[in-house]
């Protein structure tokens, strides 16, 4: 088991390994002093997870409930949310009680932010479930809900008590949706470690999950040591979001988060070669991986309908997006860019050059 | 004009003065920068102050959008709540522009949580036009909605930008929502100033109100900069909340909050002088100067229905709830209590002993 702290407004864990939900109880009252335990889940992860969850709490002395919705991210909305604290207020949750939310970035996301406004802030532990969840939604407090309006437009910033990431949770998860995961460890590399990077275009899917876990949740601790609120730094974790979290709602959540994220990343290193800011290495090697990897690099949506959502974005502040640029594996610039450019930046992204066919040589 | 300035998370000042509202727009440019104010009101408010407030605003170079929801405690709800983040959201506000509560508790509870949890956070201003507002709601950065299962259950602490207070406003208060403010400035001679209190003795309605409400700010402010998170000596401001919660409750919100404050804190001092942790005489002037304002001592509903609202209440802390104990005018106590008792206190405050009639030669 690796032990990883995170500093930010508070301090906790992140906890990877092997077989670690049957202690999640006796972890949790090391850092909580709950009474009542509250599992926020979702119909794809509770009906596997849940009683091992249930049990392990039980056993802790908690007194436990549970709130499952269906799964998918449009219950990543108001109403999910409403119904949740109205779960929490009719089960007499106190303060001193707490969440537990098991599942991926939407379970994670929803119950963060429940947690952080019910009764204006209770203790939460993230159970991530899925691989996108553990190296990235999990770690650092953003927690969010979606509008029609857009992703993750309406949510806090608050710090989970504790996050334990069982690996072995990561076998009942099918394939295509590790590979939405995949694209989030692939954009760790791009932005922060050409290292990593390499370590996934020698390994493919099969990566030693514990190492690589943990080399993002490292990754991810740094950047919110920096920058918690997100008003510099951590705002290239947005590589790939902007225009991502526009193909997302465009597909009306049809296409995946992490999908959407490769499509954007994709999108992104083009536009970033037409405009001479990455060269053609860069932009071959991430779209060689993103490939290797099964992740799609386009859309058939147009550049219009795509800026329009992008203009949507929590990063653009008045007449100015931050776009997040790569300039080579292992290093990305925040690019504040007027909004007038958005579009042809776009154009550029859907269409820009042709790339070398992923090839095992070419590396 | 009085300044006040507050000091918590963030700074800022409270002005309280004649002919504000005027110069709103020049006001808000001092302390920030957004190029689009969106101005949340009810429709009680934004009527009679709503292009005022919309002209100064222009005038000073802002775009601006409104958002008018039904007057009404009812209005305080998750739905209301959703309307207004998704009314941002298809008006692009972005993470540098701002909101503007105009009216009262309501209208700023719900607006402040909005902006606490709208992209995560934008800034808001608080331009209080109830007596309740301007001396409790609109200083301090407490935000919340109400949930079927209780008051302000969900929330968030998020401190305003600037709260500019036109006294000028309460003109057009009608007088019996007027007494509702009064509720909450009598509970500030209670917990902190016995001169404030005498003062209302002698004056009844006719306080000065710049000096009366300057008074309970700076009260306020000195509240906030001890304990902006309400884990300690803020929880005196909820005297007569805790029970006075479950009379709004109870008469779905036909008790309004000021009226169910007065009863909550008529039956504490009930209750005290029962369980002998006040005297006869700190007893009869509370119950009095209620009476002398008009404002209600009691109530049909009975101690269970009343206990068991009573626990919903934030300030339970698993099998402990924290009771406002007035001891004498201008010093309260924060006694925590088993929940096991709390009926019978209830009990002794609804019923307990006979006070002299208000007499001006009784003080």
């Amino acid at each position: 088991m690796k032990t990883i702290e995170v500093r930010a407004s508070s301090t906790y864990n992140v906890l990877i390994g092997s077989g670690l939900l049957d202690a999640l109880g006796e972890q949790i009252k090391k850092v909580c002093n709950a009474a009542k335990a509250a599992v926020i889940s979702d119909s794809n992860v509770f009906p596997i997870y849940g009683d091992t969850v249930t049990q392990s709490l039980r056993s802790a002395g908690f007194d436990v409930v549970h709130f499952v919705f269906p799964a998918g991210e449009e219950s990543k909305n108001g109403h999910t949310f409403l119904e949740i604290i109205n779960f929490l207020a009719e089960n007499h949750l106190t303060r001193t009680d707490c969440l537990i939310a098991l599942g991926g970035g939407v379970v994670g996301d929803v119950t963060g932010f429940a947690a952080a406004v019910y009764l204006r802030g209770i203790a939460y532990i993230q159970v991530p479930t899925t691989l996108l969840a553990a190296v990235d939604s999990s770690v650092g407090g953003k927690t969010a809900i979606d509008l029609p309006a857009g992703k993750n437009l309406c949510g806090a910033f608050y710090q989970p008590r504790l996050v334990l990431c069982d690996i072995d949770t990561l076998d009942t998860l099918p394939v295509d949706i590790f590979r939405d995961g995949c694209a989030e460890v692939i954009k760790y590399g791009i932005l922060y470690d050409n290292q990593l990077f390499s370590t996934l275009e020698h390994s493919g899917l099969q990566f030693d999950r514990e190492a690589v876990i943990s080399r993002c949740v490292e990754l991810k601790r740094d950047v919110v040591a920096e920058d918690e609120f997100d008003t510099g730094s951590r705002m290239k974790l947005n590589l790939g979001h902007t225009v991502g979290h526009g193909v997302e709602a465009c597909s009306e959540f049809q296409i995946s988060h992490g999908k959407a994220v490769a499509i954007g990343t994709a999108i992104v290193s083009r536009a970033a070669l037409a405009s001479g800011l990455c060269d053609n290495e860069t932009r071959d090697r991430i779209l060689s991986i993103l490939e290797q990897f099964e992740l799609p690099t386009t859309c058939s949506y147009s550049p219009e309908v795509l800026m329009d959502w992008a203009l949507s974005d929590k990063k653009r502040a008045g007449d100015t997006v931050n776009l997040i640029i790569p300039r080579s594996i292992g290093h990305c610039d925040i690019v504040p860019s007027p909004v007038a450019n958005l579009l042809s930046f776009i154009k550029a992204g859907l269409s820009y050059g042709h790339h070398h066919p992923p090839q095992k040589a070419f590396r």
